[in-house]
């Protein structure tokens, strides 16, 4: 045993949280997806044939013209004056400077945490959770407070609004209103309206994490939910969807008193968000049609929803349901029977080198209905590519359900 | 007062280190230097036109050619390849598999801190620290323990053991034993083995902050700290100084069993370091003799620095000491008067705009020896604006010295 394992660290934390052999469920899908050819509806991956590859290129040679490009450079102001703009087509307006650019919408989060919840703290999600999310809160060893969700409304926001009356406290709550990750669903201008009253009457801060908010397929796209609040809210957004996830920039709102002091915990974090990247998004936003690329993008996206709907429709058991997402990357199926999707995930991987995240992956704590649940992205496919593994996945549903039933 | 200001934040927290109104002085002095046109000593900014930028532009090019350039990625292997060759060069070879990229030194840093210490936890680390290392300590309200250092041998070694024989503990000792930042002082091949051996004896986990070790300036290079017991100290690496800070890319050199949590903990962070960034980096290695582009990078500042040890000789008050830094980016100038170099600093931007960072800036606690010292960043300029800076700010010195005397 090495010096480090038996006194540097807390022992505490050493048991709760390092558990050094065990990857999460996530990560162990990952393993498998890249060893070998699988076609994967597992992650929210973008399509890589749709980013900007080109104009991005272009931006890079002409940003690389300079040598401050490659040196250490504060937050671009051009920028905030850009990501300001989408707000405002956001229906979002806000100052530039209450803008922080971060290392992708991760790094938002992470330092938001970092910010309201001390170690021990409490916090409040919903029953299903982007998992990334939990993996930032864990070394804080956080105790949750979870709330149901409807698949067809999103959170349930006088079930909420009964806990925070009881009594119980949260340093804050964690909410996605539109595309939730993973469910899909996005939630009305009325709820929205209710959950900022009630966060404010209880004084309970709220991340709005708007991965997706930029994606939304059904007409009308209502404004963030921090735009019900802005002094209460922290707004996280993302280019990672829009431009491409390896450039990792993406951005915070916050209030401006938070401005100070999440600009130390960013520093504090990685000194400043790539500025190299940061440089080629702001080149690329003054050269671009940004309105013109996101139809572009919605339109392609719309296509392959509706191409995976229609599929699950045709292809899995009967008595699936899906609620069809306004917005996002996912699917959430629902197959009503008692089939555990761990255990289909497995099955599809080795009989038909077929990905998706089984549901319970997503739960905070034990979620009955989960359990035969299923996150399908449907961003990263072909439409003829989704046709056909929905396909296949559909029969190794039926092939397990038909088993499961010769049992019993 | 808005929700979250009274409620969310935890009281402790908020009182202890948010401190909305105080910029660190660092902060202060950034904001003064980028105001106007002041002639900086005062950043560890490499010096822009040594970068590679056409040969970065050109891996920017060939790597944007591909759409996957643009989509998340896993960490490039064939990047750790090239960083373990390098390590192998720096005296210290390691398995690629024990290399972690990180999002610049910086993340490395905070992973490392986020892996060791707990809430309230104490620390080990010298009088005269890197401030943003502190900075990355604050959220965590440790407590120091504070070991002196010599300005020619550096970390005081013997005292360290004392402390610990006498029962202090502390979550890891942070150590730079290349180029230290702010003294300069690289230690001797005895005391990295001495110290190797207290830090495995007493069971201390090291940070050994290699930001400028491949930036030697006088003959051999010493393998560094990490070599003496890759089992119990992490290795922080960087391209900062190298290929340049905007890229944000680091590395870890960790012992095998906290790879897994580290990579939990990255990809909370951020996901994971910007793909784009690292397959640039790594093309570039691919296309680049970087021993040669290294001898180049040094030969430069080899000069910068003896231009400015030799314009110090001709125009610091008499008495005034420097040692000959081997490797880094600094040289740390002892007055050896009762002058208060933060007024010194204050006095030289309004009068000479010209700007460094007073000892003082460096201490995790009181020092009244650092209150009359200097850090001199050599890399930024040109021999002939370290002569000029140097000289006029020698001669607000004098000034200084010579009211000072007056009202004695």
């Amino acid at each position: 045993m090495g010096p480090i394992a038996s006194t540097g660290l807390k022992p505490g934390r050493d048991a709760d949280w390092k558990a050094p052999s065990a990857p999460s469920p996530m990560e162990a899908l990952l393993t498998l997806i890249s060893s070998g050819n699988v076609l994967s509806f597992a992650l929210g991956l973008p399509a890589s044939e749709l980013f900007p590859r080109e104009l991005v290129s272009e931006a890079a040679t002409r940003v690389l013209e300079s040598n401050q490009a490659l040196q250490y450079g504060s937050p671009q102001a051009r920028l905030k004056e850009h990501i300001a703009g989408m707000m405002s087509d956001r229906g979002y307006p806000c100052s530039p400077d209450r803008i922080l650019v971060t290392t992708g919408a991760q790094q938002a989060l992470a330092l938001i945490v970092r910010l309201l919840l001390g170690e021990g703290g409490s916090v409040v999600t919903e029953e299903l959770v982007y998992p990334t999310f939990i993996q930032v809160l864990k070394p804080y060893k956080a105790s949750f407070m979870t709330v149901p969700s409807d698949l067809r409304t999103g959170i349930d926001v006088e079930a909420l609004e009964e806990r925070l009356a009881q009594g119980v406290h949260g340093a804050f709550l964690y909410a996605i209103a539109d595309g939730h990750n993973p469910l899909g669903v996005s939630i009305s201008p009325s709820k929205r309206r209710r959950l900022a009253q009630i966060a404010r009457q209880y004084r309970l801060p709220v991340i709005e994490d708007d991965a997706y908010g930029f994606l939304c397929y059904d007409g009308k796209r209502e404004p963030p939910l921090s735009a019900y609040d802005p002094d209460g809210m922290f707004y996280v957004g993302s280019f990672s969807k829009i431009l491409g996830p390896s450039l990792r920039v993406g951005w915070l709102v916050v209030p401006e008193r938070f401005l100070r002091i999440l600009s130390t915990l960013k520093e504090a974090a990685d000194i400043n968000t790539a500025s190299l990247s940061q440089r080629i998004v702001c080149e690329c936003l003054e050269r671009m049609d940004l309105g013109a690329h996101i139809s572009g993008l919605v339109e392609e996206y719309r296509r392959r929803r509706d191409c995976m709907l229609d599929a699950i429709r045709r292809h899995f058991p009967p008595g699936t349901t899906c609620i069809t997402p306004s917005c996002g990357f996912f699917v959430w199926a629902s197959l009503n029977v008692d089939i555990d999707t761990q255990a289909l995930c497995m099955r599809a991987i080795e009989e038909e080198r077929i990905a998706f995240v089984p549901g319970a992956s997503f739960a905070v704590g034990e979620h009955a209905v989960a359990r035969s649940c299923l996150r399908l992205n449907f961003s990263n496919c072909s439409p003829a590519k989704i046709e056909d593994g929905i396909k296949r996945l559909g029969s190794v549903t039926m092939r397990m359900l038909q088993s499961s039933r010769r049992s019993e």
